[in-house]
């Protein structure tokens, strides 16, 4: 079968992301055929890495050759973008967040539907390694089964860029990574949300959110903390799971951490009280030797495959999408809920 | 000044700590001049220590070479304890938790004003030495305003002891470590709180706690995690602090961690993207090197003196008390609001 033509829409960090490594590291599949960015400067930087530069919108929609568009621009540009190219009969893939709200979202999908077009998020992060390994902690329970499960990532550099301090664009963290973090823990949790707790950081004094915690229960009692930061010069843990019979930390990308199961043991001696601080403690000693086992991590495999592979066998082939709407829905209805949420401590 | 004659009621683990070192540490102003305990194996195990056994409650109160008793025993004996005490002319210090809730808290605060006998609570982990570095990064700022912080105990054990797995007698988590976690940090944060989350831990089939969380928003804006878990093979930091100017962690009470600020600097270059996972971040990348500096650890010192010289003080030379009886009351009130926030996820 042909390869699936891609035209890149917008051309920032991520569009050039797109354009020069993801579609173009497939190239038995996929291929980018031209860019089309609003700014100038952008367009000369495209032309210099040996791209088609289209002149409008319009003409990226009207060329016939042009199979499905990649859309990387502001937030707030999503939904028309993806709108009027599933109109023009191409396929899409939108970078995250998908839109600014269920509402837009809705509106994108009906038309998808009508069309008959693909309309595919690029929830990439479902494919990180140390997301991978939590994965597989949660399906196959070599530390029995996950209660809670702690998301992070933290940093120091503030909110990036231009747009995302803007309101009007979608700005803000929970759109940026929190779409992220939250997608992969839905995707893993087949149960209902039951109750919603949340905390919007503005402490850079952005109209938007700097960072913002969600702790989320589950109808199935699992409990979740969701938590990004911008203003964070020391970090917490990427990830902090708790199983029945273990616990494991993945403190970063490196992956670095350690996964600590119990022996089940009883034949052995009770920890022994130790010095913390200016009291004794045996119940946070650390317990006695034999009653605990280091794991390795597994593998950080998917056993899915790639997504933009996914992308052409869903547009060639009618494969089923990793990247399921009604999930990316699901994860919009859980944002709005913690913006909902965060509006209590205001 | 004549020594104050100590009787430690309650010989097991926490007495006898009193017993043999904090009181007996104190030579030049307190002495433990016996012991008494319901149970037949401690009384055998204090006269071995050297300790003379009371062979009943009442003969602790009828000897009138006693000044004071210390109250280590199961958590629901403690308010009827200390009014006899109070009563008959002692004076006391009690173990934490001080009673069982508000309503008998108030009870014995009566007793104390109609007698004016001393009533102070052995919150000692105002001295440890954990707390007190992050005493000084909330009073002296070197990291800028406090604006979070996050208090946390975590171990691998269960619940400790006998009684401390039942109701009845006041057990669980928050109650044991969750009343030390509180009191540091309401000691600290001179606010008053406006916002309680909290979500309590039944993991081992107790009838009471086996850990908690609590999000505490104050009214002057700084948020709060309070944290503790006995079914953690591995454990986030001790403590974890952001300022406006920098972030501190400090991972365990061997005081391993660090204090990050940021150096201010404006000539510096934008952090480089990092792989993160499947994706790029600047976001989450490390900040430029000039971005951020190492602060060493201030000297945990307190400016107080120790809790049982300021006992001494308070009794023989009417000095200001350091655990204020208004302020375990405050603690004890928001214990109360965490077991009825809680009841929301149950």
């Amino acid at each position: 079968m042909s390869l699936i033509n891609f035209v890149v829409v917008g051309y920032g960090g991520m569009g050039k992301y797109h354009a020069d490594a993801l579609i173009s590291n497939e190239k038995e599949l996929l291929q980018v055929v031209g860019v089309y960015d609003i700014d100038r400067d952008r367009q000369v930087v495209a032309d210099t890495f040996g791209h088609q530069v289209y002149s409008s919108f319009e003409a990226v929609l009207n060329d016939e050759t042009v199979d499905a568009i990649l859309i990387a621009t502001p937030n707030d540009s999503h939904k028309e973008l993806a709108i009027a190219a599933l109109e023009a009969g191409k396929h899409v893939v939108c970078e995250k967040p998908v839109t600014m709200n269920v509402v837009e979202l809705d509106e994108v999908l009906a038309v998808a539907e009508a069309t008959g077009k693909v309309f595919m998020v690029h929830q990439n992060r479902r494919w990180d390694p140390d997301f991978l390994i939590i994965r597989r902690l949660f399906k196959e329970k070599p530390i029995g089964e996950l209660f809670k499960i702690e998301s992070r990532v933290q940093g120091a550099n503030g909110i990036p860029g231009d747009w995302r301090h803007l309101e009007a664009h979608g700005g803000g963290m929970l759109l940026d990574w929190g779409v992220h973090l939250l997608d992969q823990l839905l995707w893993l949790i087949d149960s209902d949300i039951k109750h919603v707790y949340a905390d919007l950081s503005y402490v850079l004094g952005d109209e938007v959110d700097d960072g913002f915690v969600a702790y989320i229960t589950f109808e199935n009692g699992v409990r979740a903390v969701v938590e990004v930061g911008t203003t964070n010069y020391t970090a917490l843990p990427r990830w902090y799971v708790q199983g029945l019979e273990g616990s494991a930390t993945i403190k970063d990308w490196a992956m670095n951490g350690e996964i600590i199961r119990a022996t089940g043991r009883t034949d052995i001696a009770a920890p022994t009280p130790i010095q913390a601080g200016v009291g004794l403690t045996k119940t946070m000693a650390p317990p006695s030797e034999e009653a605990t086992e280091q794991l390795e991590f597994p593998e950080p495999k998917a056993e899915y495959e790639s997504f933009y592979r996914n992308f052409y066998n869903v547009v060639r082939k009618d494969a089923e999408p990793i990247v399921k709407n009604s999930e990316v829905r699901r994860v919009m209805k859980l944002i709005e809920t913690i913006f909902e949420a965060g509006k209590v401590l205001v």
